[in-house]
């Protein structure tokens, strides 16, 4: 049989069981060997259980001194990631770790000397690279056939509004939400950003304001390579999970639309209707997480390059960081002024 | 743990081991004990092993003897279908068996009468029903929200033509490839087919008119409830696998259209170009197949009515023979004519 | 300043003014130099000074008899075409005829012996050649870069139902209705129908039966060029003017979809909203009707053939006769039957 | 007959012209009485003559003078706006006007002061608000149905280059491309705008910077009800002319899509592809172009309030100083700084 990734997991929460699940199901590439998790409850013994895995803990130290694993996927809150990552390092296993890294440039920057001086590869969880419609944008545009890029846009619009808990400590809808955004403009425009405005409303009568915090955003972009750029999210569409991207370039554009849950059209008297976009995230960008775990496998395996690494992992808060500062300054900011 | 139907499969080819790997990854309701299929070989074997599975054997006698199992699925070469059910109802087992049940009205029959009989359920795998797109306008013209159906279509082309080796032993384009059309047409109209009248022509060049056979086709249809309707075939269409269905009501229309790889849209001075629909019927229907199971599973554990039962494995034969009889006759056909 | 084609109307009620207005208004190459209506009325006359046209009477011989005129366009009740195509070419002017020439076949022979006996030209007003969407349909056909045409569809579908005292007089579904869409699957195939098989069904409730009538119907039709099509009609979609057409061929398909009424989509957490297919025939074919009057024009100011014409005006009629026949008699009818 | 509208038109250039043609042929409530233009050469006298206008002269005072006239267009060079239309309302003329009015703010306030003191109707041609499709988006806005705008979006794409030299003389990107889109967003958001950040780029190797300009921008926006949007434009799309609009609101979101030259989809082996956005802003905004010239005419002959007025022709060439100031100083510019 075919050589597979031993894999530990860290976490047990919502995404450590959907790796897990993943891994397990659709990875054949992986075997998790593994979970710890400090919360670690009887609910989440019955599910390691379920998928055949024998071993579980509480203890992370646990997976970093089983010398099978070879790989740990970093599934904690988001305040351990840096940590986690470093352990991890240190033991001398890759890592996947979910976004952010971090929210402190600096923590990100220990994470990733340890993972460059252990020589072990690094992959953040940027998951949208890996979906069928974002990555036939950057497809086209990487291939060079429509020429340099001009305009990079990014629709995306949560479905609706998180617990007021959740707001308010979500370090704001840049570093949160809009976070993602900005991993999409590095990958569509193939570039990097260098400045950027924001502008921002708490409009809903949620009381996002308390928080100084918005529900609705757009922020403008400048990238190295001439392209300039815009996001617009909102906390609630209320419609589905709005998630359209589009690259305008020398010789014409390529935009993609929103998967719809089917594509039933009813027409009567009343009107037309349509299927609204799919719902939740999870099931929206199902297939990509399969991928993304397939191709951090793959990369082991074959020891290239994984796909989405340290800097990736570090510009995204940098440039959160940015538009943050623009929004709360009223002015445009570079990014030099952050990496700086 | 919640129990599970354990699970019998006769038959470790392409379909098989589709079932076999639905079962395994996807359906938590089931438990794949054990595989048999007179023609096993090692890879057959390797493939069972990677997910599991410890029993496998070249005769389905060790499948009815197993007392562990439930119910068998039946992935078997078309004419041992009927045998197989009978057998499986013999030895008390639930059976799901691909289409057709039998290509003779009396075999199925037979085996029908034998699943009656052992009061085990049967279970037929027209997996389309339970596709997202056509049980969506199934579902709309079931609600009555649209009134009464008046028009059934079905637009089914394959993407490309199967060798010739496979079409001289098809039985037919009714038998073979309408044969889903058929009960596609029963489903959707809520109703069942009276009378059918076929035009065909054998217009690629590839020499379907050596076997007497066509590689397109209109099938007009005449419903119990009033309705009429109309499917069209073609064994290429060059673009992919062209899968819409509609139905006209009382008070308007439900209709779908393909589902596509993406939903990029590249827009250049030459031209602005979109995903074709998705190729490959395993592909297309990757998700129905998993919710067939699901299904059948679900109706066991709670002892329910199967989805698409004995009366669903019979009619659809009928009609094609019907469709085959009106083509060869140049005449409208009733059902009655063939069920008589 | 360009020579322009001087042109009487006969008939000034519905469509009368239709063309009037078009050819005032819209079709610089046309002059209209006088109407003759039987039932002139004072509103009539209104309408012709509002144009500039000064010259109105109650007599078609008005037209006929006046030298300056070259072209008459026959918009009287459809029982008075042919005599009026005939005393036109007796009076050498050309003509452009609305549809149908003539519900007999003998007399719309008549009719063009009439017009080829005089040498002047006859357009039949089969409107729907010149629109943008079946006109692209039918030339990528006619290109020949898909290959020969496998199967033609019509889906033609009126927005709701007449009043039952026009259908009293309509002569039947499908020489009132469909008789469009035998003209279009002509031009669509670019072949001539041979053969027919027609279903049809009373299912509004509106009582179509009473007048032997049905107000749903399906039409198998096969072409000369060996391709196969259908057509299926409502006489009330609910949703608008139902206008699709498609055809696939050797290597691919051509298919075109409803012209909507503008491209707003509405997203709510109830449903997303589309808008319906434009639904008065005049402003679906406003730009169609202007077109073939400027080709009819041409034609006349290059001397070159008109592009609808004569068999155009007999062929539709022709299989309108077979289909209802096919309807009546349960079977399928040759056009050698209807045509002998 | 029904009261018609006496009108003098000032400028028989090309849009001149586009006005002239649509009043004499689709405005029945207009009557084109006479024509001025300094440059009035054979070419368009012989304009004139075809459609029947008898007087025209190289001296705009003679449509100043001509008592029979009610109302003038004015269709001259963009520096000769804002004094044709004093000189109409010293003349008691009512006023069309192209845009912009003047790109001098004081030069448009004394147009405007000079209508409001003659008492004279003023309205400017910002025509994209009477599009089937910006129409629809508005309306719903403006119902209240989805609550308030959070999100305006307006992506406005040229088809291709001007040529330098018009560039040159252009007075930018945001005075003579993206001033429509000001107009258009003020319209969609039924608020004014507050502030503006532009970001611009000279991606294309066409020259626009030795002008100080750029080919590619984008601008968001701050609007007095707590809205936030964006504009994005580009001087070439390559594909057609994109016109594309949104507007998210508290329930939910309206867009529209371009319109395309027709509805035909062409799949085959090699991709799917599907017809262009309408090219020339003639041919897209075509019925806009007649609508909002009714829409004058009915203003006069009921005496009610013009759809786009005074203020609608002062604040978006306000807005474009303030993207332009934005641009150049790489900041946020509030219209506070640029009305004062």
């Amino acid at each position: 049989m075919a050589k597979k990734v031993k894999i530990g997991v860290l976490g047990a929460g919502r995404i450590g069981r959907l790796h897990i699940t993943n891994l397990v199901q659709s990875v054949p590439e992986a075997e998790v060997v593994a979970i710890a998790d400090p919360f670690l409850n009887e609910d989440a013994v019955a599910f390691a259980q379920g998928l055949g895995i024998t071993k579980y803990s509480k203890d992370p130290q646990d997976i970093f001194e089983n010398p099978e694993i070879e790989a740990v996927f970093v599934c904690t809150s988001t305040d351990a990631h840096a940590e986690m990552i470093q352990r991890a390092a240190a033991a001398g296993k890759h890592v996947f770790c979910e976004k952010p890294v971090h929210t402190d440039l600096n923590e990100i920057r220990k994470a990733i000397r340890a993972v460059e001086d252990a020589g072990v590869k690094l992959q953040v969880g940027f998951v949208r690279r890996f979906d069928h419609n974002h990555k036939k944008v950057h497809d086209v545009v990487a291939s060079g056939k429509l020429g340099q890029p001009h305009i990079i846009k990014v629709c995306s619009r949560d479905p609706d509004h998180q617990p007021m808990e959740y707001i308010a400590t979500s370090g704001g809808i840049f570093m949160d939400m809009t976070i993602h955004d900005f991993d999409m403009v590095r990958y569509l425009s193939c570039s990097e950003v260098t400045e950027v405005c924001a502008y921002g409303a708490a409009l809903s009568g949620q009381g996002y304001d308390k928080y100084n915090d918005v529900d609705t955003a757009i922020i403008m972009l400048k990238f190295e390579n001439g392209a300039i750029g815009v996001i617009d999210n909102s906390r609630a569409s209320h419609y589905g999970y709005d998630q359209r991207t589009e690259v305008h370039c020398d010789k014409g554009c390529v935009q993609v639309a929103n998967d719809l849950d089917d594509t039933a059209m009813i027409s009567t008297n009343e009107g037309v209707e349509v299927a609204k976009p799919t719902w939740f995230f999870l099931e929206r960008y199902n297939n990509a997480f399969i991928q993304e775990a397939k191709d951090f496998c793959d990369a082991i395996l074959h020891d290239t390059a994984v796909p989405v690494g340290s800097k990736d992992g570090l510009m995204p808060v940098a440039i959160a960081m940015a538009a943050a500062k623009s929004y709360q300054e009223g002015r445009s900011v570079k990014l030099s002024e952050i990496l700086a």
